[in-house]
């Protein structure tokens, strides 16, 4: 019975998936579907990209968040419109409170549109929000182990970022088990190894999602 | 109507809850169900923990994981009786699962059982699997802002573990905001601040556990 319920859901989820896709293809905006256990990176690694993009481009964030606002707060320098769901102790962000979201953005002015969902490894993949793509991210302390342990996200992404790397030399990561981890559950996925603090492999990072905006 | 399915899954899961807490205060059988997100080092607790108690009394263990057995493998030099659940994709253990598990263990060889949940912060909160508490483990590089995200398994569990305290001069982690930040949402709750890999301060959690497994 549990298995018919979570079908329902998400068929229900799906078809509003794809009207929420029709609009931003419409309104060409492309969106980014954010994704890391809690504590990974995520609203470094948009404080880092808003601050590379924002002169050239009009981004727009969605904060998914159980009951704070308190990575909103943290981008509130960049002078960009953002919109927070609180999902009240969801586990996940769902189509529908994406599109009820994107009634408070004024879309002729939005280039990209990043979604930070809520900080869970699991329940986020299995949810289509209309996003163009998802972005899978873990970081160092996390251990070398995840794709393996949690395969779906990495399926499911287009690009995967390893944060945290200068950690790398504190901890007892392996570089090399986890790239093989990696490639044992998605083989072409491109990794990029950054450390969102430090600035480390940053660059190659904001090349590949400028050329994901200019496709 | 999503609210009616999931109390209705909420209200089976605590039919059996109450079902497997009978059986293991018949048995005498303490349970514990350690919840993480991922990679915060609720395996590397258990290596301990297993080590510094398997001589003075029975352990078990039921590892929750998605897919692998990896968390299992890990543990098997104890030689202790383990019990692996494998989810296939499911965020949380329930007592279902708990329960069916429970069948594959002799019960009146056991004094200590140890649940190492889904890594996950948000989901296994909600599902009591009829232990006698909960357990939550954070760790340094997550951040200092994690009990105030991610409140509701901080108001449930009996203790928390701050894990990877050896990091700490290595990332932004502040200890007096993660206190505070806890306290606010749980102001009596027992915390230890770890280092699984160095070594540090766990004799006070295995003093804490201790008296657990004595009263």
């Amino acid at each position: 019975m549990e298995i018919k319920i979570m079908k329902n859901i998400l068929d229900r989820n799906q078809d509003k998936a794809r009207e929420v896709r029709e609009l931003l293809l419409s309104k060409k905006v492309l969106m980014v579907n954010l994704i890391s256990s809690p504590g990974a990176g995520k609203t470094t690694l948009l404080e880092r990209t808003c601050s590379r993009f924002c002169d050239e481009m009009k981004i727009g964030v969605i904060e998914g968040d159980i009951t704070t606002d308190r990575d909103a707060q943290r981008l509130k320098k960049y002078n960009i419109p953002i919109v927070v769901i609180n999902t009240e102790g969801g586990c996940h962000l769902d189509s529908h409170s994406i599109s009820k979201a994107l009634d408070s953005f004024d879309l002729d002015n939005v280039n990209v549109l990043f979604v930070e969902n809520v900080g869970n490894l699991i329940c986020p993949s299995q949810f289509d929000l209309g996003e163009n793509f998802k972005v899978a991210m873990v970081s160092t302390p996390e251990g070398d182990d995840k794709p393996g342990k949690y395969p779906m996200l990495f399926r499911e992404a287009r690009a995967v970022l390893l944060n945290k790397t200068d950690l790398i030399p504190y901890t007892n990561f392996d570089l090399d088990c986890f790239r093989l981890d990696l490639q044992h559950v998605n083989a072409r996925i491109p990794l990029f190894e950054i450390s969102c603090i430090k600035g480390d492999g940053l660059s190659e990072w904001y090349n590949w999602m400028g050329e994901q905006i200019r496709i």
